[in-house]
């Protein structure tokens, strides 16, 4: 056992955008991801901590078939999309997808500076569909 | 699909220490915890907002068989004991202990100021045994 299971945010290496060919890549320009679960060693959820610049996405909305996902706000503002429209996040403020809701989300920073959250998902290798109700995308088995 | 997946942290019980049977449970006098993930339907991996007084204590010091565990710092200061030694933890820490690891771990507070962190653990039901290498107590099977 070593002592790589503890770890700073600023040691993180950080994760712009998405590949250029991904749909609507331009919305995610401004999305800054720091893989903080794989990190430290875990595997059977990933945690990320995520900024979202002004005008940035988190994703296409979406839903999965078989993995869990939480969001919790640690600060700025956030917009949720989801099936029950919109709703405006603040610090303190969470929300959760449980596997097979089939309520399609995503997370727009509407405001004039960044915000931050940390994102949790399970992981279900060979046990996880995604689908993209907006979009001419997927599904995407995983 | 309701709008019960958004919730804020100050509308989520708090639940205090442990019960008055349990090892050591002074330790746990000041330790508060929210259950994040179940308010908002999680159920594949554990969400708690956890707050310990100073002097309180996270939990024995334990390990998993089958369920990974992270820790994420929000605020104040905390001290990581586990088969490393002692390391202190501010905001930004995180810390990772995946199943079957054999590192045994807890947080405690010995600073004058409360502290307060984000816990994640998968759920593996009847795939989980937990151990206490320090006290007279399990293992646990869960």
């Amino acid at each position: 056992m070593g002592d790589n299971n503890v770890e700073h945010l600023e040691n993180v290496e950080e994760r712009c955008g998405v590949a250029k060919g991904y749909l609507k890549s331009e919305l995610f320009v401004g999305r800054k991801k720091k893989r903080l679960g794989d990190r430290v060693g875990i595997r059977q959820f990933g945690v990320n901590y995520t900024v979202l610049e002004p005008g940035a996405q988190s994703s296409l909305r979406h839903w999965h078939t078989g993995e869990d996902e939480f969001v919790f706000v640690l600060s700025g503002e956030l917009v949720l999309i989801d099936d029950n429209g919109e709703q405006v996040l603040h610090e303190g403020m969470f929300c959760g997808f449980a596997a097979g809701d089939g309520n399609g989300h995503c997370l727009v920073n509407r405001s004039s500076t960044a915000a931050a959250f940390l994102e949790v998902g399970s992981r279900k290798p060979g046990g996880d569909t995604v689908y993209y109700p907006d979009d001419d995308f997927g599904p995407i088995d995983r």
